[in-house]
């Protein structure tokens, strides 16, 4: 199948993981790392929140039954709270109670052996949200056409979601990417000086992929080593020892050392 | 399966094609503007020719039999040639007949309805390799260790190969990035201008990537238009009009309209 000799990074989630296909995102630098090892699926979906997510990810994530035919996903990482942590009465909201349900929900779709999705290889890892600057976002909103005059996010709401995640994290032994903490230290516990990082007061610029990038190879070296870029096998060979003849025993099926 | 809504550009090739993964290099450019629409499977082989690319390329691309469970690929870039034309004695080497035969070859597996690999729906698009900068790449040889001294590339020689594909273009009826042209049109006609989008005499700066973005989304435009991104849908609906029920019936089974 199209690059079924290659198993699959999925970097699950909204607007901050779309968003991270720009020149130094997250994305772009994982395609770079894993070149000639891993794909990089992206499938990160503009204003959705974890409730949404359900249908789509029953579709774009494979059933046990069709795994056979399938890149195995080595490593899924999951971002979502940006939206779900918009205030009450907002389209977009989801209770925290809730947020954090479907989060393990979404944890246990793939690690409960008596789930459909059940992919035991695939390596799990959450990312908190981001902290929002309210005094950017209420700028942008108020450059709509119509303008918005109301904050629809909340400095502290939306860090209550971050803090979500690490009980998601601590209650489901998945590794988190705690990019509220960084971004809030990185800007000196400053809300104002999150400008450094956000184009908007929400969205990410390239300085802030950067970190974004650093903080998850980091966890990646820390939690899943095997998986690290210096660790696996390029799954073609080298044109070094390559030749005319046949050298298809150097193919390997997947880039994981066994 | 993973992605499995999704359908796929591949991009086979040798090291300019698995070097466009950097900031703004042509893998990423694509990435991003096809985000949500197509993934971009990168298939660069560093130092490969066309010789040795076919069993990978029976391994990557899906048989006809397959094909039910996997992606379509809805367009397959081809950019040979820059290892082909390395001068005779190279272990590298593919004569320019050969070189020529081998490209008409691959598009043939995916054209021919006889083929195993026979792909109705992948467009095709070819791509001359750029000009060589003898200038530059003297010193990367003499730069290693052990140094090499003579030549392994020749400007003339990689300018045949380049209207090579151009033939091969025209014989089989397939759209061509002439990359070769567009450099050295780039670089006044002058060999030691090209340094401006050369790093080393051979491999593609980000500057080079651009223009290679820019010249294969006019090439889309012009020949297939339908898989523009302008013209192509979202495979999962925007958050605006998705909601907490059932929105299934609003998934695409692919990005390109029916």
């Amino acid at each position: 199948m199209a690059g079924y000799v290659q198993d699959a990074i999925m970097l699950l989630g909204d607007s901050l993981t779309q968003g991270g296909t720009i020149p130094y995102g997250f994305c772009q630098q994982l395609a770079d790392a894993y070149n000639r090892k891993l794909d990089v699926l992206v499938r990160g979906l503009s204003g959705y929140n974890t409730t949404w997510i359900f249908p789509v990810f029953e579709k774009m994530f494979a059933k046990r039954t069709e795994r056979e035919h399938v890149p195995n996903v080595q490593l899924l990482t999951i971002w979502f709270g940006a939206n779900d942590a918009t205030i009450p009465g907002e389209q977009q909201h989801v209770p925290l109670e809730q947020y954090k349900a479907n989060l393990s929900k979404l944890v246990h779709m793939v690690r409960d052996p008596s789930s459909e999705y059940y992919s035991p290889e695939t390596r799990i890892i959450l990312f908190t949200p981001p902290p929002v600057n309210t005094i950017q976002w209420i700028e942008e909103l108020r450059s709509r056409d119509p303008p918005k005059t109301e904050l629809d996010r909340d400095f502290n709401v939306t860090r209550q979601y971050a803090e979500g995640v690490l009980e998601v994290g601590r209650k489901e032994n998945v590794p988190v990417v705690d990019t509220w903490a960084m971004f809030y230290e990185a800007a000196g516990r400053e809300e104002k000086n999150l400008a450094k990082y956000l184009t908007d007061g929400l969205h990410l610029n390239a300085e802030a992929y950067k970190l974004v990038y650093n903080a998850l190879m980091k966890a990646i070296s820390e939690n899943f080593p095997d998986i690290h870029p210096d660790k696996l096998n390029m799954v073609y060979p080298k044109w070094e020892i390559v030749n005319n003849g046949n050298y298809m025993e150097l193919l390997k099926d997947s880039a994981v050392r066994k």
